[in-house]
């Protein structure tokens, strides 16, 4: 697997671009993805009871043969009661017509304020003025990048690529992220492109698989929004033979696809909302895959502990505490903590006991920008990884007023 | 029953007093409660995997016949090794050998910095001074509330009277609160004394069922501490009719702790860590009570609208948000929901459809201290409150860096 410079824009047969439509104040605010064939196209959704109108019609949807994606940011048409659905149904009817399929071939995502109904008129325009200036240049790509972001601070795209029975297949990806991102994707999206032949089945097998360990397991404040949705298209363009089994091919598709997850999640992590720093928690010894997760995912959630490496503060004991109500089980008489960087390793606990450490060089640890939190217990061998970020000022200041 | 001004301290037969033994910079930081005679008790504990060292003394010796109870803060005793089970129980025989009773006879409880054993010759000192001090007056009591302070801005006391059998039975209660309140307590102390004969099982259930609609129903940050404690001890001394079933003396005792417990409940929500508003969450008709909670305590828990109500900002698809993120099964279409306060009230959701609202009449509503968030649902005919704050800078401050 190759990391190429790139975006969803770098994989054959696919156009998209991003536009400013009036949503949001003088920022762009819509981005058509569009693939020139049918694709195969496979998605993972938030867990919220309460679903955004649009994740209703993408769930129904998604199995079917799909020819491209309306997204807008500024409004998440979230909370909007039927004329939420209707309005959802009528962007994929929009953008259908104009791209000579029927409606059921698009798929649609929102983000953004909750609970307003979308200025339809502003979004009839948008789509078709978007659509004129779909193209496949990295431009354009990146313009798309742009235009779902709400209140991330960077554009956030990779690409790679890698062989398959002799022929190049590449994947490329675009998230915004920011604030409610937590286990089952909130107020996430990603959109996934690549030209691999695999069948609709696999391809919703592998993204499941990917999204699990990676979307799944970052956390910025704990709430899991309405409308968290990871949209993979693949359109078989790069003619390798497809994917129907979990072969060698498979396998190593996967894996470039883990890549792109877990790139885009990390990012999504680091830039959530006020982020100073990116928190990486990583679990060893538990009894089982879900206690690890449990843990790994209960420390980079809690308020407390995200408020100490914001003040650079090594009060590790929030960290056993985090452990301690995960809902885990675990002998917290065994549990070692370090916490580590590109400065260094400062131990904090050891089997159970506290070590006395030294301040100065833990102050050196908790300077930098990525804090590793490693945990070992002595319970089992599974392991896990999740990602966070601090809470600081500016994630009060961004979330106490956000509609204006 | 009636609410008397008065503290732990207005209850027969029991003394207290708080001093600062220099466990903190210049503050209060030992606390002891002492009957005259032996009590009954009961005890609730936070169900955190990792306990604080005086939670398992507690939890073990809380059946037994207990005296007194000696209280430190600054330093939580938790995450401390074998060292802190030694030191708990070194607290423990101290004051039951100044008091003549056996070390089974004395609970502890610890609140502060986690992960550091406590200085013990300090403590040792402490609790002998401290016992020269215990005194029955309302000061005494005052002190004991002081004393066991944390990042609390104002101490918190109540008491009250109920006549039972034609005697005055009293109900006194201190609680500290703050940082990592969350359902089943976290970092939260509570002492309850009282004059009433009850035996240890009818007291025993009615903590608990007082617990589980109080301090269980508050959340300041989503943490859960290692050290949270409700105890409550009754020495008889009222003189009334033991009550050993569910009586109508039960049912008038049980009301009067209710009140003292709710009372405090409200306090430690109202006074958490840079908080400058009260939300109060009420849900109702939802299907079943463990869907009322969970939907009540999932809004006054979520990060994005304690920073709305900060702000004063009526984002209230983050209320439906975390109604839906919560757990509960309900039907997203049939919610309404109401912010209110003493300035008014505006309705934002009937039916599942959001409602066009007067913004300047929500920054009125919003400007008070006290929110009341009331959400109706058509599931059932359960209902559940709940109690949090709002979620600010000083919050972040506070805990950027709690240790220095």
């Amino acid at each position: 697997m190759k990391v190429i410079k790139g975006n969803i824009n770098s994989v054959k047969g696919f156009k998209s671009y991003g536009s400013a439509v009036g949503l949001k104040k003088r920022k762009k605010d819509m981005a058509i993805i569009l693939s020139d064939v049918m694709c195969n196209s496979a998605g993972c959704f938030t867990t919220n009871v309460v679903k955004a109108a649009p994740v209703y019609w993408d769930m129904e949807n998604v199995s079917k043969d799909i020819k491209g994606i309306v997204i807008n940011s500024g409004n998440a048409n979230a909370c909007t009661g039927e004329q939420g659905l209707k309005d959802t149904e009528e962007m994929a009817s929009i953008l259908g017509s104009l791209a000579g399929v029927e409606k059921e071939n698009i798929l649609v995502c929102s983000t953004g304020v909750i609970g307003v109904n979308l200025p339809m008129e502003k979004v009839r325009e948008g789509i078709k003025s978007t659509f004129k200036g779909l193209d496949s240049s990295f431009e354009a790509g990146l313009s798309s990048a742009e235009a779902i972001m709400t209140t991330d601070t960077y554009s956030k795209s990779v690409a790679v690529e890698v062989e398959l029975d002799g022929k190049v297949v590449r994947i490329g990806a675009m998230a915004k992220g920011s604030g409610m991102i937590n286990p089952n994707m909130a107020t996430m999206l990603c959109f996934i492109t690549t030209d691999c032949a695999i069948s609709k089945k696999m391809l919703s097998k592998a993204l499941k698989d990917c999204v699990k360990d990676t979307f799944n397991m970052i956390s910025v404040d704990g709430d899991m929004s309405t409308n968290d949705t990871v949209l993979c298209l693949a359109n078989g363009l790069a003619e390798n033979e497809e994917i129907v089994e979990e072969n060698e091919s498979y396998n190593k598709f996967k894996d470039a696809l883990f890549f792109v997850n877990k790139t885009l999640a990390i990012a999504c992590a680091d830039d959530g909302e006020g982020a100073t720093k990116l928190i990486e928690a990583n679990v060893k010894g538990a009894k089982t895959e879900d206690d690890a997760k449990k843990i790994a995912l209960s420390v980079v959630s809690s308020s407390l502990l995200k408020a100490a490496m914001f003040g650079e503060d090594a009060n590790w004991g929030r960290v056993l505490c985090a452990m301690g109500y995960s809902g885990a089980k675990f002998d917290p008489m065994q549990v070692s903590i370090n916490f580590r960087s590109e400065n260094g390793v400062i131990s904090l606990m050891e089997k159970g006991s506290p070590i006395v450490f030294d301040e100065e060089l833990a102050s050196k640890v908790l300077s930098a920008h990525n804090i590793y939190i490693d945990m070992v217990l002595s319970d089992g061998d599974f392991e896990a990884t999740a990602w966070g970020c601090d809470l600081t000022y500016d994630y009060v200041k961004i979330n106490g007023d956000y509609r204006s």
